[in-house]
């Protein structure tokens, strides 16, 4: 931790910090500059909240130098996670990227659910998404079938051997939720629902937390975190979308650099969402294909099996033609990923 | 709702959108130009999704004309909402502005807590606001008292008469908390954590909604529509900073602008947290008077008996010392505004 | 300036870092914690470029301790700059805010022009604005009148005594304009052309130097020390707005803190521009009263003797009735902060 | 163009507005809804600007219909722009995406300029990029060789064949750039520069014009516009970065959804920056595989001899050694988009 004093800040404001620093088991070195006096305070960041240092009268600014997640740094563990399921799927590291896709929420009619699940199996995906709770900016907006999609998914996955990913929106859902799904989801808008994120930390199921709007990506990491102090260290990392300056055009900003920022910075698997990334049909498969070379493991996308009657996000949902057409391109490209992973393998052994 | 058809959308395109919406009860009137059809839909919007529309082939846009929000809209109730507590005190309209101050979270040593509580009553104050429940972005930081936290604050309320203010973060705790508050409060973070707003919807107390860190405006009362379509429409908005492009100098912008909007647009109270909403002591004081001329129904400060020691949020807390100082500055344009305001509502009556 | 160096950097490649920034006069402290090191550099940051340094091998980041503007910065120069016109006019510190109102854009209709200038003199304003010359989004709308603008103004200037502020788009016309303006403007959209800020800073009249749409404060900061490093120290500042996520409601968001930022961090002169901050008329008193309070050194406000017919900006564009109006009730407010300062001054005395 | 009235405009307000639209020659047909009323205004937009239709009393909001480009927009010329250089190099459309690289800034040194040269010409690149004028946001920083640059530039073209890619930034030296390059280069800072894109507009020269950093598509397309109304129909838009509210980990936001989404709106050759656009080195590669698979013309890369004692930006420079690694493998991935876009063409004839 640096932190930088006021230019007119007293030999003893200095003191005072220095001391309580020092009192908290950190070790201090002095710089004092022409103008300023710089203090850096080395030693685990954790036994202090730098805002608490911050509030010392004399202090400008503190700046943190180690980053304050710990678990899901890869500072503390190198090797990249890869997350197996029993079926043998996995995700993360140089594994091949896997594909999850599926209507945004599961809707009363089964076979149209059906049909999206034969269709991905078809093309090779390895899980089946949809939302039983929903979260709906407008409450006049669909809310979800709640227990009934939850079975609707359940059976999906005994026809088609796909596994199940679906959102958690409340602590009190968890246990129903983590009986249900093979990957329990966290939605963007609840990336700081703590008490969610300790709920999931202590459910065996693998954790896929989506990145919140306005969520930086130390905000992101940090968030998971609270899931992996809780126990549970499955956590795959979900980029889609953060709120930028011009909604003329797509309903977020794609951040496709956070994969690879987040490959350098954790071991965690990370994967895209270029459905909810974009709003847009037409964006899907050239931002899903960005992400694949920028090093996503796997993809989540929006199938519906009648975009058009869909009870929500239709705009961005792929109808299964298009899916399966998509699809094949992206299969083209996963399997070049694919090949190249498989030749880093075994140069690194 | 205003649907914008591509340039090259055929007949039979343009014929299917305006199909479905005259089966859903709108009245359509095609708008035939040069380039391109625009369709005008006129009826209930919370009939049809957007998004669903905006799904069918050939459409390139859909425009909303009515805000989807309706209760807490101005269009649907023009006199702005008061809202008045046991004790007499009035939160909207042209009423006095409301102070809510107090610690950022209430810790072990009730006497500092007591002791903010006094000075606050001693200057006029209305409110003692402190957290029970804290959400934090790192796991490893203070995480709140909770219960021990409420009666702390029970107990102050008893001594001082200030009401209480203070945050519910999960369903399950809202019983717990409606029981001690005298106003709810829904955190930043969980602004569309929609389980949470249907719970407080359901609950007797006011609640003071913080808007989240991306939100829009729309997003913002479209989350106070889901707590006031559950039953409760004591529903305070808080204005608390959004992310911006520069945190070198605050932690949020706080969008001031969204006062004077909200209240054109919404029949309910604003306040203002200035605290949160820069992030540093020295701003609390302009940022609070530019609230208030912009028309903040009240304001939350924080305000700790010792901020260098405080468990969150020390940065930006005033001492006892700074909150009387400012306190003076602050009532004296608290008191012009009400002349003000007392004014008007001769002139309107 | 602090250099965090990679967890794994190797002991040369720190001894690289520290040998190249000794060489530069620099004074090296090394903190060598369990994780990583972090070297602290003392000296004169403008000796170096801090992305030179960051691009050597084994660096992760490079963070600045003292602000890179030196002649804007208060640790320079402590007394706030006033700038006084021949007239009398002051602009900065605690004088009196000012008032600079006027069209966006002078029109072929001079008398139009006037009747401006009569009503913002009647009210007691100190400055025309008017645009000679238009920077346009769209290259289809009107671009200004050029050399006969300045023609119109000045003769509104020899008619009310009103001293002119207009906007320079190019280093070409850089002697034109300051022929004729009492202020020079630098429009948001060239804060950072810098060859336009290298010609006005060898120009004798005061620039008013308008934030760009994207800029942080510290770029805001390094554009003015880009004009005074050229001469030219009479630089006023103007905050009129930043990019913000929501466009529903306004054009930009007006980041009112910048003004007790900027007046923290540098001794010069700032202003506000409700009318492009917001772009709607409503919000035009509001965040005026709004930026008063919290110590904005004067307004710029958009006022057209008929809006409805304006060539530019006409939606955010005051009426004169609306104006004068709203001028009466900002005239109450300067009176009352002209007051408070002019008690400050006699106490600072 | 679509103008929603406020719900209590009166009937001569709409009167207003409808009778001053069918003056200007536009069809006008009128929305009565129960709460308000819509007026579709059927017409060419640039007969009048909207903002000036919101200043009628009574207009809530103007929506924009059709998009206020004509030049630059794929509606007015379908077929992709191809740009075909003396060489016989292409850039646009199914042709192969291009490399432009280089030093951020030409310096002293020439033989270091001429090797990166000659390593870009090795590695099949087609152009040589280098500043010749740099804009700088510190006013103490390098500000470039000016002529001489443009002489070395020069120079290495004649050794090496390469194109030269360089920037102009003022009016004044628009002659001696568009004698020397053979791409004149519009930065960032300078997209709104109108005089700037005016007397490019009249250069025989292709116009290389990067994004601004808080610039919407929308803005970015009209600043294409005001060159190619000026003449000059050869512009190659840039993607580069754009602001976030995250900056710990990049520079800028690459917005790679803005590639795909140019190409469906506009027809002209769309390249991106990624050195730019992250600031880290790191991320170059995985960046410039996801512009390119998302649909990019071409990418401009930095390239330096020396990045540690590089004038300019050597945080995000590759050395030689790294830049021909990463060429390699870029070469690898254009070849496969150029066999597929062969395949494609071959379909399309």
């Amino acid at each position: 931790m640096i932190i930088v004093m006021e230019p007119k800040a007293t030999a003893e404001q200095i003191n005072i910090v220095k001391n309580s620093l020092e009192k908290k088991g950190f070790k201090i070195i002095l710089n004092e500059g022409d103008v300023m006096t710089v203090i850096a305070a080395i030693g685990d960041k954790r036994l202090v909240d730098p805002a608490s240092i911050a509030s010392f009268d004399g202090v400008r600014e503190v700046k943190l130098i180690q980053e304050p997640y710990k678990l899901a740094s890869r500072e503390g563990k190198e090797e990249d996670t890869v997350i197996e399921f029993p079926n043998g799927v996995k995700i993360g590291g140089l594994e091949r990227p896997v594909m999850m896709v599926g209507p945004c929420s599961v809707e009363k009619d089964f076979e149209g659910l059906l049909r999206v699940a034969e269709a991905a199996k078809e093309m090779g995906c390895q899980f089946l998404r949809g939302g039983a709770f929903k979260p709906r900016t407008s409450p006049y907006d669909f809310q979800g079938l709640e227990g009934k999609a939850l079975e609707y998914l359940a059976k999906a996955r005994e026809m088609t051997g796909l596994l199940i990913v679906t959102e958690v929106m409340d602590t009190a859902d968890v246990p129903l939720v983590e009986d249900y799904a093979d990957i329990v989801q966290i939605g963007a808008r609840n990336m700081q629902n703590f008490k969610l994120l300790k709920a999931v930390g202590k459910c065996p199921k693998p954790v896929l937390l989506k990145r919140g709007a306005a969520a930086t990506i130390r905000e992101f990491l940090l968030a998971a975190e609270h899931i992996m102090c809780n126990g549970n260290e499955k956590v795959i990392l979900c980029e889609r979308g953060v709120k930028g300056f011009d909604s003329t055009f797509t309903r977020n900003t794609l951040d496709i650099a956070a994969i690879p920022i987040i490959k350098k910075y954790s071991h965690l698997p990370v994967i895209a969402d270029p459905s909810h990334g974009t709003g847009r049909r037409y964006l899907v498969e050239p931002m899903s294909k960005a992400a694949l070379v920028a090093g996503a493991n796997g993809l989540m996308i929006e199938v519906h099996h009648d975009p058009e009657h869909a009870s929500s996000d239709g705009a961005q949902s792929l109808s299964i033609p298009l899916f399966k057409e998509t699809q094949r391109r992206l299969n083209k490209l996963i399997g070049r990923i694919d090949y190249d992973n498989r030749q880093l393998k075994t140069q690194i052994k």
